[in-house]
């Protein structure tokens, strides 16, 4: 199952490139092809990056080419933005240049559902291979790699490198689920785009994430496969080593009509899907704040197989009708709030009037008041309970951001991000958002909290939710496959 | 079932007294006293607004008050500050002044649980009535009513006037309930939190709404009732008149439990409630954004009966992936997406190159680029379609903000509104999260895009939830009560 050592250095070659260049770029801002000059250069991708259009126009300052076998020094990778019609004779260039990886922009195969397109899909693969080439498309956006400075798209940035890898049939959704993964404090190594996936498909993919040193865990978009056995055996191999994220888009009946249209996939009944991830061992999402969600818990909460929360509400200010409704969310994401110790709400009763607070899990300490101080020794005793498995916390800092100064807050999320290294429990925040005029500044205090390492949610139904899948996998999927004997070969899967 | 008018004037003191005192007043910036004084001053509250404190000191530059008979002119409103020992003196002295209301934020009666609780809670009551006042709480903080700038506890600002009016049990949660409403644009006439409801209940709220002209949508947070066969003889009447949306708190065990302590309600069992609203015809939501969205849902496509959706992704680029996931989200909402009409797409075709886009329902529009008048023209076109009774639009303002001046947002966003003017039919957008970076450029986008009454969702599961639950309110819940012959006496819901 193993991938070979050229085979692996395929992939590293696709993903770590030293040098790349885009065909059809060009100093019109308004083609896809500045797009990708500008976001690349942006970005201060660490390689050399070379523009290739007709009349060798320089881009951005750069010196253009005519043509690859034009440029001095050697391509790896290329990024194609020209018209479907013209790319066999650039991948016969390609190929005597050397280049190791194309990715395709361009769109205009068998997406299109037309005879033609898929004629000129396998013509295209058929000359890839044929010139030595790995191909990552068609009809994609392609790959980001912020460990070289290699930008998604159009975007022009880098974000935190980190265990994340995920691999999308959509480049429109690689980017949400890039961008909204950012801001949450997902940190990824790599994430690739491989629209019509016609030479390397999500299944090779995942089969050298999988192998791959830096990534721990993976998450999917994915409309369809081009060989479902193989995907199976393959994602079977993946989940033992890591847990494996997916959501599945082209579910119901309406949605498997677009996948068509979109990437060419074929639709499998939504239970089939269902049955196939249960089996070998990978969790099912429904959305892709679900895939972001759960992917920041895997990260941040690692082996979690807890099942007993302690909630805490009300930290400045008026935390009772959360209490109620974080624990339905709690409950219904399979979490218990267990009772504490008598000598836990002894220490509480220490500093929280009875009057206006509920000294029972969810806890809503409105009662304390403003005291840092007197917050974080609440929080300390709650997380010292035996009985709690993880501290999950309303931070209301939409309203707190009326009363406290950004300093005050600067303050209080290194105090809390001190105490989660104290406590040695994860810890979970809830922020949810307020009004418009104070949004900026909530965003920034969010932001400075993801920063130190702390996971924020914006409902306590996503927190729970994120967490319980992860305490489910871990507990449930990987303990399952333990009982069935296939025994995990990683350290990562295989401790306790 | 109607209210006498001396009752109907009682509520209507409640909601629009010309005169307010805050009991418990202080200069001290870290107490309630001085945050209802702050707020209620800061929002230019259209009343006379008196502090009240032993020592007669200023708040604010006001002139301070050691008791209400100090005071020169009549005061409607009270808001009590002070610890429940002192309450049933003040009480008395509210009477005597010709006090019309009294809202305690003081807590520490029934909710502690203890025997001591209920019977202070039981004497002041019985103290109010006994002088004539009506009691809001305790353990409340009370009154939004933005039409006299009289704002909610200590936020300091109102917000548009508008046809909802939302009652809730908890005040942080009518807190949050406004400020996420108000920035997806839900425009409300009035908000009460009522706590303990130990006087005035949830009950005797909606009974006023049901007969205050200038609500149309009544929205809820629930955690318990005092008489529930009342309540369902009234939540019945006000159904006939107006959609009611509940959202209960303490459906789970865990939750339930929360209820006692937080505003000392009793549980029923989850199916008891569901079975209860499904019967007077109430809509029941489970979170508090489920709640706005449907609010917002319901005042912004009116009398909605629709089930058959276009959805356009791809305005400004890259909207495969989204066709395929809207689809989903749209069919799990119950919606429809019909092919469109012939001459819809030769229409389309005019504008919208076959490469990079699906020109089937969920459209993706993406080939059709920058150009305002040709995205216009494609919205026109599928709006004009017979077969669609609302358009729903992935606005991707976050990724268009690195491309688009806010100029041209601005120019962007008045076309869409004078498009839905004239179109005739719902138009909703959805525009999801970036990275943090352009967060605040999209925050100002769709504020604006709120201000020209434009809904805006974050998700396309939230939008079309919130739609579908509108369309099946008006075809389902609203059918089946006139199939029963329960006649609508409003013309609100007698039309059609």
């Amino acid at each position: 199952m193993a991938l070979s050592h050229e085979q692996f250095a395929q992939f590293e070659g696709i993903f770590y490139p030293r040098s790349v260049a885009v065909v059809g770029a060009t100093a019109d801002r308004r083609k896809i092809g500045y797009g990708y000059m500008y976001s690349i250069y942006s970005a201060n991708y660490q390689g050399k990056l070379y523009p290739v259009n007709p009349r060798a126009e320089p881009v951005l300052g750069l010196p253009g080419y005519a043509s690859l076998k034009d440029i001095p020094g050697p391509v790896d990778h290329v990024i194609v933005c020209i018209p479907a019609s013209n790319v066999i004779a650039l991948l016969k260039e390609c190929g005597t240049k050397g280049v190791k990886s194309v990715q395709f922009f361009t769109a205009g195969f068998r997406e299109l559902g037309t005879e033609e397109g898929w004629r000129l899909e396998g013509e295209v693969v058929k000359e890839a291979r044929s010139n030595g080439l790995r191909l990552i498309g068609p009809n994609c956006i392609g790959v980001y790699s912020p460990e070289i400075r290699l930008p998604y798209g159009v975007t022009g940035f880098v974000g935190e490198v980190g265990p994340v890898a995920v691999i999308s049939q959509s480049g429109g959704h690689a980017d949400s689920i890039l961008e909204l993964g950012l801001r949450m404090g997902v940190r990824f190594n790599k994430i690739v785009s491989y629209g019509n996936g016609s030479d390397l498909d999500s299944t090779d993919y995942l089969e050298y994430l999988a192998q791959d040193p830096r990534t721990q865990y993976v998450g999917a978009y994915m409309e369809g496969v081009n060989d479902s056995r193989r995907f199976m055996q393959v994602a079977r191999g993946l989940t033992r080593e890591k847990p494996f994220v997916v959501w599945k888009g082209g579910l119901t009946e309406a949605g498997a009509r677009q996948t068509n249209s979109h990437t060419g996939s074929l639709a499998s009944p939504a239970g089939v899907w269902a049955g196939a991830l249960r089996q070998v061992g990978a969790l099912q999402v429904m959305s892709m704040e679900d895939l972001d969600d759960t992917l920041l818990a895997f990260q941040q909460v690692g082996r979690f197989t807890g099942t007993r929360l302690a909630v805490v509400t009300g930290m400045t200010g008026g935390g009772g009708g959360q209490s109620v409704s974080s624990a339905d969310a709690c409950s219904r994401a399979g979490f218990s709030l267990p009772a504490l110790a008598p000598s836990t709400y002894a220490k509480l009763t220490e500093v929280v009037p009875p009057v206006g607070s509920i000294l029972r899990n969810p806890l809503d300490i409105s009662g304390v008041g403003w005291n840092l101080d007197n917050i974080l020794g609440c929080l300390e005793a709650i997380a010292s309970d035996p009985a709690v498995d993880m501290l999950m916390v309303h931070h209301r800092i939409y309203r707190s951001h009326s009363f406290m100064s950004h300093e005050a807050f600067r303050s209080m999320n290194s105090s809390l991000a001190s105490f989660r290294q104290r406590i040695g429990k994860p810890l979970v925040l809830v922020s949810n958002a307020g009004v418009l005029d104070t949004d900026v500044q909530r965003l920034a205090v969010e932001e400075e909290l993801v920063a130190d390492g702390l996971p924020v949610f914006p409902t306590f139904e996503r927190a729970a939710n994120a967490v319980g899948r992860v305490s489910h996998y871990w507990r449930d999927i990987h303990g399952r496959s333990i009982e069935m004997g296939q025994t995990p070969s990683s350290p990562l899967v295989g401790e306790g």
